[in-house]
């Protein structure tokens, strides 16, 4: 029986040479004749600190000599907290829209000293994904999509995570939330193809799973733009396939609609291409539109229209984060943050 | 003047309510009765020590009652290393065949018990980025693309990371590499327009940051093909944008080419239109060809046809990350990783 702190590999480990010692601020302190407090204030910047030049460049130097870099970990242990913002990664295929989301989100965090990680969740769901982000001990945690309850957002908080933050179409329980408005997208959709006229109108419901948190609410707005009207919503489940636009596009006259809201770009493309194959006149006989206003949807002939998708601003959002951290003791904050605007080409 | 450890926050934090207390193994230990080393066997699973059913249970309730998770930092610490393997986020927008890779390799690496995050690196280059990366203690690191230098690889090394790999077109001294071979991706193209019967070949270089490391080697892939042949090869720089194709479409004619290598097929795409708008015949007068064999190129009118590239699979990038860090003695594997096959449709 052996007793030891640490996880047992599966399998034994096979003998090989031990790495070398990884460097401590131990090693630099004695190599540069300092402190290892020292070393400590001029490796992290301490400005309060008054450190003269030549000692500075001394420890620099050593620093680099023995390869050393301060050990983030350990620092957030000193510390109490990180500053790493921690955000589970995307598991469906991200558009051109969230990575320059993304991209914003990750410089304005970096101006601010903190440092973006995305945890890869596949695998992982609700509370059990909270409870692994939370042993990385985040000072932030950004939740987009789904699946996070109050009873994840309490682990995070009593892990010190002093910033919770969903983006998604609900509030949870004890966390700020960036409230994402796809209702709204498919009420644009709903209310510009009831202005063209149009009675009868296909929602199109992406069969690909983690999609339904957009596309319930996008059903809903379609529905709520409709409401007190003649005309009907139809709900077309579809996967992202060629085959199975076909068989939707073969059966397409029995279902007598007269126009759809396809989800996206992408799955107004699909749908677009298999209805034309099959001599459905766009706009004509069937108006379509999709959403995200993407370059692609003004490549096709006809034009797509589309709903033109304002996401949140990273550099806000960046701020959102930074200001909790610093003062945690504040209510949850709520904020709108989608603003969704019909563009209308040719397919409508 | 101040003696803090920590880093000062650029403004003084505003005053607010102290979070309430982290718990600790401590504090679990307390309240289950129990010794911390026994609620470190239970929490970490550790298999190798036998400790009794009600015990366990004493310890999960005490830890669920006081919200505790163990610090993946501290257990690092403890144990030397860490099981986080960290990849950068990529920069540029990734498609769809990236976004399959990285799930399945992070399946595959969560199935082996390793934890992945991708580290943000928006505003970090070189070595800096890998001084950046080392600070969280990762046991292994993967780079796509370019910009890891020998130096960053000995700087990760020596802070503990014992599998460094590269997933790009060339070798990094000192750490593994899966050779991604872009250049038979151009080479495939090339062979195949030849094959056709064409001689004036333009290949596309996208003009977005970032792509260079991929469109240089595609570019002598074609090169590489036509060689020793009265081809000739144009180069074409390209902006994704509507205005710069049809800029270039306005002056096709004069170029006198007969085929184009588009990069991908989100380029072929946007090329294509803008030469069908300008009345250029696809295929009779131009042969488009594009590669990653998307989905969308089959919906395209000609049919669009493209180089289909095999990524490595995700599952044996994990299985060499894996045994890398269990046996981190051996000299740097290279494996080449790419296949690049054309596939012919319409537009060609």
């Amino acid at each position: 029986m052996r007793y030891v702190m640490v996880q047992i590999p599966k399998e034994p480990v096979s003998p090989s040479p031990a790495p070398p010692a990884v460097p401590t601020s131990a090693d630099v302190a004695r190599l540069a004749g300092v402190s290892r407090a020292t070393v400590s204030y001029v490796l992290n910047n301490t400005s309060a600190v008054r450190i003269s030049e030549p000692t500075r460049r001394r420890v620099h130097k050593a620093a680099e000599e023995l390869g050393y870099v301060p050990h983030a970990a350990a620092r957030s242990l000193r510390a109490g907290h990180s500053r790493m913002v921690l955000m589970p990664s995307p598991n469906v295929p991200v558009g051109p829209l969230y990575s320059q989301f993304f991209n914003e989100l990750q410089w304005a965090l970096s101006r601010l000293d903190y440092t973006v990680v995305q945890y890869g969740s596949i695998g992982l769901y609700g509370d059990e994904a909270a409870r692994a982000w939370a042993e990385l001990r985040p000072v932030a945690v950004l939740v987009p999509g789904g699946g996070l309850g109050p009873q994840g957002v309490h682990v995070l908080k009593r892990s010190g995570a002093r910033a919770v933050v969903t983006l998604g179409p609900e509030r949870v329980e004890g966390a700020h939330a960036l409230l994402l408005d796809h209702d709204g997208v498919g009420h644009s959709a709903g209310v510009h193809l009831l202005a063209r006229g149009r009675r009868r109108v296909g929602v199109v419901i992406p069969q690909e799973p983690g999609l339904e948190f957009f596309s319930k609410p996008r059903l809903e707005g379609v529905r709520r733009a409709l409401e007190g009207t003649d005309a009907t919503v139809t709900e077309l489940p579809l996967a992202y396939e060629e085959e199975a636009a076909a068989r939707l596009a073969a059966r397409w006259r029995s279902l007598g609609l007269d126009a759809v809201f396809a989800y996206n770009d992408e799955y107004a493309m699909l749908l677009m291409r298999a209805l034309q194959d099959e001599g459905v006149g766009i706009p004509q006989e069937t108006a379509v539109v999709g959403a995200d206003d993407l370059m692609f949807g003004r490549l096709l002939r006809p034009r797509l229209s589309t709903v033109h998708i304002e996401l949140p601003s990273g550099r806000d959002l960046a701020e959102l984060v930074d200001r909790v951290v610093r003062d945690p003791g504040g209510a949850p904050e709520v904020h709108e943050v989608f603003g969704a605007r019909i563009v209308h080409r040719e397919s409508s």
